[in-house]
């Protein structure tokens, strides 16, 4: 792709085509991601406050053959929004592009632009009495740009899907400079191609999303809380179906949380609550949001009833108001950074077909226990196949030697994954973390396409190089 | 692009690389489309019975230059499937390929070829107890792979969504002949970009899909529908959102429905049962599907009670039983019938942002009159912004002067449409008909994105040639 670097000559083109300020260097922290995995290198970053400077900005990239990282949160737990090598790229900050455009209530779309933090969109949505249903740990700094271009998960999946799902429209600037002002409010569109779709996912690789029109939901009228333990995560699968044959769509979160979870919880943060005396070998979270004239102690209480009878649950919490639910909560919330206390953490973030998920569970830490003595916590979005199979090292190994064992340990994981028809990257996308993955196990014929349509698009590369494809 | 015509070496060719039997000469069915707008030309016919029988005979017919149109049940509304003019293209019929190949009812997950009738997976899911909701009047005769291709919509959109949110993956023969093996029963896959979507609602132009994982519901533990009377399509959306309000994503359906459609059934299908002695200018049908405990007249009495107070309800009926149900959806159902009958018809297939509905029927109806005098039918699925706005002429008119008006009279609809941000093609997509629809109102830069997009993945372009794109 032969790209070139983000020069001083390159940086002074810029300044003379955007207004005062735009340019300045990158700090610290747009060099850093959370797992600590990646360093990027100092260097030019810009900060446009239109869409319009950041078509300007795209097309001189594009005829300079300079590549560009899109900037949102710094959140991404792929290191997608990190570039440790390779000719030096810009760094596009939408950060200053982040007002929230308009808001129609009553056609529950929300307009906004791509540097909007998540939480900001999640109160707006509550001032005018409506529900924007994506939910993360990250929220409070991720933005909804980064969101939408790697597909943003989360906890309330089952019920309203992943971001794309939450997407009606995006605007966008596209590799060549061009804006696709596709800020439909729209919930049926068939004219042509999906683009949303594949901008949406694509990791900012195949155009910079600039604002999006997002799906809002009623709130619901009552929420409830509940932790139900298990006698294993097939009968929480059945649980699950059952909680869906009472409850229907109003299931609206469903995690399973292992012992290990609850204590490396009371190792590292004795603070949080914990919902019972002795940490349970496998319990499920259940959040339900009912209309209005049901009430969600009962309605848990009856789907209790019917699980215990079929030896589905062995003891239950049912939360008796919104601080106990808050705590209920707090308690999954607060897994990923016990996890990260606990240290020398080797993660995934792998679905699996519902009906996989208990073999594969038996069969992982079969095939763990063949590599050596770990401690393993596995929870996650259970209603979406979504687990995270967390790997630690057992009390007096070293982080070292722990290390040591990463790559074995996560093709272990992978290999099985994918023997069993699931995804080894189920909420958290390639970025730079997964490429070797993405040649290992994608389909040769989807792998063939992608990088055609890549390269359709974006024929000189710069979109976001080093992400998803090996430069 | 200088394609080939399907001639006799070609199909020669063909014979010799599949089973005996595979090739035939078109039927009189597949030259004719429901509209009779197009009339397609005798010619060649292979009906494979694999998916490696497809990708043999895309491989040809990608060496050999020649066209391909995929052909499923031949109900699309928009000429998709029909070649009236250019090289003769090889007609593919994926009705051989129509195998149930798995359900896996506690994952919600149903995995059929291509050429399986909508109403055989509408039973096949019904059978173990759940709901595969894409429901449409086609369903008797159209075919999965058509329903994906074209991203169908129906009436059971607002709860469910189009055909593309009842997809987790598919199989499918890309233009150079390789196999996607995309049969993920997945609900998060974040491993690179969205091609599903991009094959889904392309219309055949990039892929023929040959096989899907389609996502199944719990079925509603009851079900209940309504015929409500409302004195406005303005009060008909504020009657939606007080149903969801009080029933969330319980309100299943909900339809608007003209006096005039009413009247047509009158005047050519007397014998539908109708609900209203008075044909009733607006009102429209809801369903619900409600969860186990609920009584669905009495949570549609709450809706109507609350809904007249509010002046947004005139009159109700709820039915009854089932039988009574489906009387009320047949009224509903044989509206386009009675369109056909009444003839001469000028139709269009639009949505708009929910806030602009009411706007667009009083101005679209303006505008007309200024054209002259027609009877105009506008019904469709409201909640979902989707409208069938159709113009007849008035009694003593010709169909031939109706016809002389039709060009004129849709793009007076369809400059009104594209105004107010919606857009003309909601549900059926752009097929034949809509290609100049297609650059006149889309955005440039998607437009160019998408012959970017078809080049790189089709760069003969020999997948259904003319649909979506000028040949």
């Amino acid at each position: 792709m032969n790209l070139n670097s983000a020069d001083a000559a390159f940086t002074a083109l810029l300044a003379q085509n955007l207004p005062a300020g735009s340019l300045s260097e990158t700090e610290p922290r747009h060099l850093e991601e959370p797992r600590g995995r990646w360093q990027g290198r100092a260097g030019p970053m810009v900060r446009p406050r239109t869409t319009e400077e950041v078509a300007r900005i795209v097309t001189l990239a594009a005829d300079a053959r300079v590549g560009i990282i899109p900037y949102g949160g710094g959140t991404g737990l792929v290191g997608g929004q990190i570039s440790p090598e390779g000719p030096l790229p810009l760094i596009l900050s939408l950060e200053r592009i982040n007002a929230l455009r308009d808001i129609y209530a009553q056609e529950n779309v929300l307009i906004c632009e791509a540097g909007c933090v998540l939480a900001d969109i999640q109160s707006a949505a509550e001032e005018v009495d409506r529900l924007f249903p994506l939910s993360l740990a990250s929220e409070g700094s991720a933005r909804i740009g980064g969101n939408l271009a790697t597909n943003a998960g989360g906890t309330a999946v089952l019920r309203y899907g992943n971001a794309r799902d939450l997407c009606l429209g995006v605007e966008a600037v596209l590799p060549d400079g061009q804006i696709w002002h596709g800020l439909k409010r729209l919930r049926k569109d068939n004219t042509g191609y999906d683009l949303r779709n594949l901008l949406i996912g694509s990791e900012g690789t195949l155009g910079i999303i600039t604002a999006a029109a997002l799906k809002l939901s009623p709130r619901p009228a009552q929420s409830g809380t509940a932790f139900f333990v298990v006698p294993s995560p097939a009968a929480a699968l059945s649980l699950l179906a059952l909680a869906r044959g009472q409850l229907g769509e109003m299931v609206s979160g469903f995690e399973l949380i292992n012992g290990q979870g609850l204590r490396f919880l009371s190792e590292v943060l004795p603070n949080v609550r914990q919902p019972f005396e002795t940490p349970p070998e496998w319990c499920v979270l259940i959040e339900v949001g009912l209309v209005s004239g049901m009430d969600p102690a009962s309605a848990l209480e009856r789907v209790f009833e019917e699980a215990s009878a079929q030896g589905l649950a062995l003891d239950g919490l049912i939360a008796q108001n919104a601080q106990q639910s808050k705590d209920f909560w707090s308690v999954r919330e607060h897994i990923p950074e016990a996890n990260k206390r606990i240290g020398a953490i080797i993660s995934s973030d792998v679905s699996l077909p519902l009906g996989c998920i208990a073999g594969f569970i038996t069969r992982a830490r079969q095939l763990i226990a063949e590599v050596g003595a770990f401690r393993i916590n596995c929870f996650g979005h259970l209603g979406d196949g979504n687990l995270h199979f967390n790997i630690f090292p057992v009390p007096g190994e070293t982080a070292a030697q722990h290390n040591d064992k990463r790559a074995a340990l996560q093709r272990v994981v992978h290999d099985l994954v994918h023997d069993l028809d699931g995804s080894v990257s189920a909420e958290h996308g390639i970025g730079r973390l997964k490429v070797d993955d993405l040649q290992r196990y994608g389909d040769p014929a989807k792998l063939s396409a992608m990088r055609a349509v890549k390269a359709a698009l974006d024929p000189v590369g710069i979109m976001n190089p080093g992400a998803l494809f090996k430069t």
